[in-house]
């Protein structure tokens, strides 16, 4: 079935939403922690973040104009530096409840049971329950077409469970239990297929095994 | 375990670029369709597409430096259209070979077995094996800091398999056998473990069933 540009205009908002959120594919689930300069904590899901770059190590992700995360984007603006914890399949409730809009005074990390962790002096607080985490210094953010903003950071510090770190650097956020985001409100964990070797021309890839070995038929 | 600053900057390469790949989470994977002046069809996966708002319709999709849809690019600022294709596990092996840097004058359709489709009289070829995909007009492209570059489109047409498509807009992407990328190389299904009502302050989120009712306890 299709929808054309006439159709999408004339659906209900709501419809529209959820529809079009969907048509990206799955999306990373990540809490963004920060704090103001009074050390007041804020916690919000994010479901935009990308890699951009290996070398500086430089993500980016996006703030929709009039959503919750608003508090998020005044501190990590005020204070520069900002954590990224990968959201999982024992916290992904706990996760989504982070969206809903609480008053500028409560801190999500209270309202939805989850711990505030610093590490190594960093002026952000993780998420202790997250497995995968990094420390991330705003680098810039800018507006972009729809007033949605853009903000790119880098990673200064990377917090991983040893068993999910395979031996080319890979994590296999399987082993983790990482969860995707599907739509505004869909949590999968996932079914790893595998691995693949770097594709040349007119050469077939190998599987790989997830420690990056090539498997044998 | 831990990487600091300072150990990133002194990991092997390779090591490091997929390390960093991994940090973002889950990442969507969708091929991007594009053809030259002479028709001459270009077909690349990307790993970045995301969703930048609903109403217009925009996605959002970066770019590396000297990575292998230069050709895209090209053809993208050219024609000013292209589409996306999310890729499922039929064809994951077949996506990922398009990264292969093949010549300009060899289509990848024909490199590695897709179907270039014609659909309602866009220029720019969909991929015939793909369950979910649009048609997207150029919007804008920007540079960004490190010379990746930010190529937003908007929505003007989207096709999807009918079973796949919930009462309230939702698609369920499990149901179209939708892949997920995590670091470079590793391709995923999904196991859903719910979808979750809107949050609100002070309130438990239900689940909800992927029909987007909520389920009584």
């Amino acid at each position: 079935m299709e929808f054309s540009l006439h159709d999408l205009q004339q659906l209900d908002k709501s419809f529209r939403a959820q529809l079009v959120n969907s048509l990206s594919g799955y999306k990373s689930a990540n809490l963004l922690g920060s704090q103001n300069k009074d050390g007041k904590t804020n916690l919000a899901i994010i479901s935009s973040v990308f890699h951009l770059g290996a070398d500086p190590a430089l993500v980016g992700f996006i703030m929709r104009p009039h959503s919750v995360p608003r508090h998020s984007l005044e501190n990590i603006l005020k204070t520069g530096c900002y954590t990224l914890n990968q959201v999982n399949s024992a916290i992904w409730q706990a996760a989504h409840q982070t969206s809903a809009r609480y008053e500028s005074d409560e801190s999500e990390f209270d309202m939805v049971g989850l711990t505030p962790h610093y590490l190594n002096g960093f002026e952000a607080p993780f998420v202790a329950q997250s497995h995968i985490k990094y420390a991330v210094e705003l680098q810039s953010t800018q507006t972009l077409v729809n007033q949605t903003e853009l903000v790119i950071g880098e990673i200064k510090h990377i917090y991983l469970p040893q068993n999910a770190l395979m031996p080319d650097g890979f994590i296999d956020l399987a082993t983790a239990d990482t969860v995707a985001v599907s739509g505004l409100d869909c949590y999968s964990t996932a079914n790893p297929l595998g691995r693949l070797s770097y594709a040349k021309p007119h050469q077939e890839v190998k599987k790989l095994t997830r420690s990056g070995e090539v498997i044998q038929n």
